[in-house]
């Protein structure tokens, strides 16, 4: 690799549904620059496309930069992707869902530098692995947890992004078959629906419902979310206290089929849930320790995701450096 | 390759705790000879190693074959298998256990071509990838359903390890949190525990304290395995009915999970409990299709393993040629 090669910079844009953001990163991490914009959420699926070219260009021509002093583009977005063909396959936070859409070969068109397209858990794992919590591994995972779980596998230093591309779904897996929780996906029994911030409210609910007491205020069950469940907490309130624990306890029979499955160096866990605190991480660890006993020969680690805020889109970046 | 590498043969070994055995394949899977002794069951890890050493040499001179005519000697084992080192971390089906023995160096000594030593479900999942039910994919699962439940996964052609080497262990995964059903590794919720024949007996005698009738005449409920279910199920016997339409379900959630989390092109089932029959592999694919439904893109297909009775022996064999 030349020198003119290392000084190349790389570009990640994060797509979401209320927010696209485009980045410039040193090879490094090092963030050189950031645009974002927000009105690209009522647009049809090549203008949202438009949109994601007009913010490389605009942020290319502001940095005095040419696509040759790129190393490549990475777009990353909450979506089911086929990642060999660059096709977005389904989306379900925007307005104008987005179904069997070339996207990568639409950006590719305008742009004279590799581009790359993968879903954002993918992105946040690659990133935590190149710049984050998972440096100077080769396998992780990483679990981003918040309103809901996603993964990202990282084996031999690359993603495994399965036949599809689909791989890492790990909240949809089957870890309580006789839940009566259903998920969103319409199936019962999901990781994802025992732990993740999306089903808080119908959790707190249910307890309610059960005749469990609460000194939490609610107005409106349905505005619960990792807030107030972490407020809850910390003022020794029996419900929020039991949804705290129960998540956590969750979270850490996930990582443990991980480890079982997968058998990692580590698991990077992100995402907004890892705000509730370090009393939370301590019980996924606990209940992780708990079911793996004798059976870790090397220790697994779980780390706490590095990147902050942003990850998803210096994960984008990040894509261009994984090796194919 | 030269044509004369192409003309060498592979060596396997499949060491159990009631049977060694080493055979002699030709590179497209045919078989050329097979030994099988028993008389190692009484000896210590030393007189073990010795057997299998003097059992190839046998294989060697029966059919006037130099090292040089080999490719390598694969063995296979029910162990936790540290690949990298090739060290036995711990036994349970022998006599006298293996704790971190170092059996790959041991036999490699008295060799002049590359010896391989994995576990047992590697072995099978790698012989059914190469000579099997995966030939000409790269992205399969091989998960054995019998006393317990354990897999192979292969991923991009090799053989997904892990970092000690023990990955694939789906058997121990958790799937049913809530369960009561206490599993031989200590925990409760595994899905072997729920579904391998190991269980049966229990599952069966739950049941019946439960008030349910059954049919079969069994004096003692501990000898209830496979084919107790099976005759029990031909008959329309209430409880055999139930425990195979449960074992079934819970083996097509193992297989969504394997679905949400690797998405690869197909789940080969192999193991003695495929020998329930067509209705068993029907509901297992039934219960799969229900949970994975539009999730699913690609189709994933369930495939019956097609290498039978000596799986573990061919599979040994077929680790010689997995690229490193």
């Amino acid at each position: 690799m030349t020198v003119g090669t290392m000084k190349k910079l790389l570009c990640g844009v994060d797509l979401g549904g209320t927010k696209l953001s485009a980045g410039l990163f040193s090879r490094d991490g090092r963030q050189i620059d950031r645009l974002e914009i927000n009105d690209h959420v009522d647009k049809d699926n090549d203008g949202v496309t438009e949109a994601i070219i007009g913010l490389v260009k605009g942020i290319q021509s502001k940095n005095k930069i040419q696509d040759s002093d790129l190393l490549g583009i990475g777009i990353c977005m909450a979506a089911h992707i086929r990642f060999d063909e660059g096709l977005v396959i389904k989306t379900s936070n925007f307005k104008i869902p987005f179904k069997n859409y070339p996207m990568r070969a639409k950006v590719q068109a305008h742009f004279d530098v590799p581009v790359i397209l993968d879903n954002d858990a993918n992105a946040q794992a690659y990133g935590e692995f190149i710049f984050g919590a998972g440096r100077g591994r080769k396998n992780v995972v990483f679990m981003t947890v918040s309103s809901g779980i996603g993964s990202g596998i990282i084996i031999d230093e690359k993603l495994l992004r399965g036949v599809t591309g689909t791989a890492g779904e790990i909240g949809h897996t089957i870890t309580q078959s006789e839940s009566d929780q259903r998920c969103t996906c319409g199936n019962r029994g999901c990781l994802m629906a025992q732990a993740s911030g999306i089903f808080f409210p119908s959790l707190f609910q249910k307890k309610l419902d059960e005749g469990k007491s609460s000194v939490i205020n609610v107005d409106d069950v349905s505005t619960i979310n990792g807030k107030t469940i972490a407020e809850g907490f910390r003022r020794g309130d029996e419900i929020c206290t039991e949804i705290f624990y129960e998540s956590a306890r969750m979270i850490g029979i996930g990582v443990y089929n991980i480890f079982q499955l997968l058998n990692p160096e580590a698991v990077i866990i992100g995402g907004g849930l890892i705000n509730l605190g370090e009393k939370y991480i301590e019980e996924v660890r606990r209940t992780f320790r708990s079911y793996a006993r004798d059976m870790m020969v090397d220790p697994m680690e779980i780390l706490l995701a590095e990147l902050k805020g942003d990850s998803g889109l210096i994960g984008a970046a990040t894509l261009i450096l994984e090796r194919r």
